[in-house]
């Protein structure tokens, strides 16, 4: 399983994801869900993915690889595409291919390969964007209403984000929410792990501002997991019925 | 959709539940899903159900008619079953009896009709026990490690009942725990609903204690979760990263 989740507010983009996947419970590895991708200073895209490795993988290759085509263009390549719509209309439609080719090879098996994205990003000029890419390539877009989205098991980590998560909410806050809520993922779903990748790009800045990963064991994590059971165990006692 | 919670904890039963039943999202209708059988002071049984309204009505309706038959015994009827592992059993027997011959009515159309169940209850003399019982007729029981069971959706609201049930949980506490794990799947998931019915069934009572049916717009339900709302904003402003 996997869980990522990206914000669009006022200030920019923040996005988390885990890094865990598994084929069954007994074959557990670790693969970076955070791919980022930009010509400096003119425009920044960051792609999250969950579903089958072998789609997702062969997704980002595939988007590599267009780019670096010598006959690349503005239909094709993330990096020459003239707005963050048609950025998510390439990875839809490479997504989507993808997929039907894996799925094609599982014919025999009657089973379906399948994945979704989440793209975010913004270039020189046009606004700032973010994307929910479905396994067949439609997607739909963050709004001022439902300012964040999710990918993989997001049941657990919703609760946090509906409360507190508005386009108003400061980078600071947006990062602790979005930790807040994959600690709750954490704790409730084994197939999501450590370590994390954590990534801010501020508004107008068309590059990666933060970039993080969160090891296993990191301390400022623990404390804020340590913290945030205590706060809620306090809160748990000061309510009545 | 349905959430249904139990908790066994030292001082007794907490059992909640919803009312909401669906076909489609344009067919909402309100069905109780908390059921109580018992003799007075000597055994008390409640059953909460989720899943397809047909097979959970129809093995309500056929336990009722095992315990009216003249040629009911001990195998048959939940009220003269010698313990509550006989009554799981019972149960377990008659959902997956009735679940299996309405799927034979489904057949042409490649569809399967399910439901699942929590059962809680003490003889006098016995153990107060809790089962979850699975649309097969298997089942699993309440620990004192994982003292709650959940059928219907259950991932919104179960971080909260993680964090702060053991079975040292008072029933005050365990009814405000119960509460908000309602609470915010309420919040998550259109197709769990007011009004709510609550129970408790205090340790060798052998009979229901206390029996509430919560109303939407209920004063001390929208209080609580206003509450809970602010303080967990309040804790999300303390907590530091």
């Amino acid at each position: 399983m996997t869980y990522c989740v990206g914000l669009k507010l006022s200030a920019g983009l923040v996005l988390l994801s885990d890094t865990r996947t598994n084929a069954g419970l007994d074959n557990i590895s670790c693969y970076r869900k955070m791919f980022f991708f930009g010509n400096p200073d003119e425009r920044v895209i960051t792609i999250m993915t969950a579903g089958s490795l072998s789609v997702t993988q062969t997704t980002i290759a595939r988007l590599e690889e267009a780019i670096e085509d010598e006959l690349a263009d503005e239909t094709t390549s993330i990096l020459k595409a003239p707005t963050m719509l048609r950025v998510a209309t390439i990875i839809g439609n490479t997504l989507s291919r993808t997929r039907r080719d894996i799925s094609d090879q599982f014919r025999d098996l009657k089973q379906q390969a399948s994945a979704s994205m989440i793209v975010g990003g913004q270039r020189r000029g046009g606004d700032m964007r973010l994307f929910l890419i479905y396994p067949e390539g439609n997607f739909i877009e963050a709004t001022e209403d439902t300012p964040f989205l999710q990918i993989g098991e997001h049941k657990y980590g919703k609760p946090i984000l509906d409360r507190v998560v508005t386009p108003a909410t400061s980078l600071a806050d947006a990062q602790k929410a979005v930790l807040l809520s994959m600690d709750s993922t954490l704790r409730s779903n084994l197939s999501v792990g450590m370590p994390l990748d954590l990534a801010v790009i501020e508004r107008d800045a068309c590059r990666v501002t933060t970039r993080r990963r969160i090891l296993d064991g990191d301390p400022d994590f623990a404390r804020m997991s340590a913290a945030w059971s205590a706060a809620l165990r306090d809160s748990f006692v000061k309510v009545t019925i």
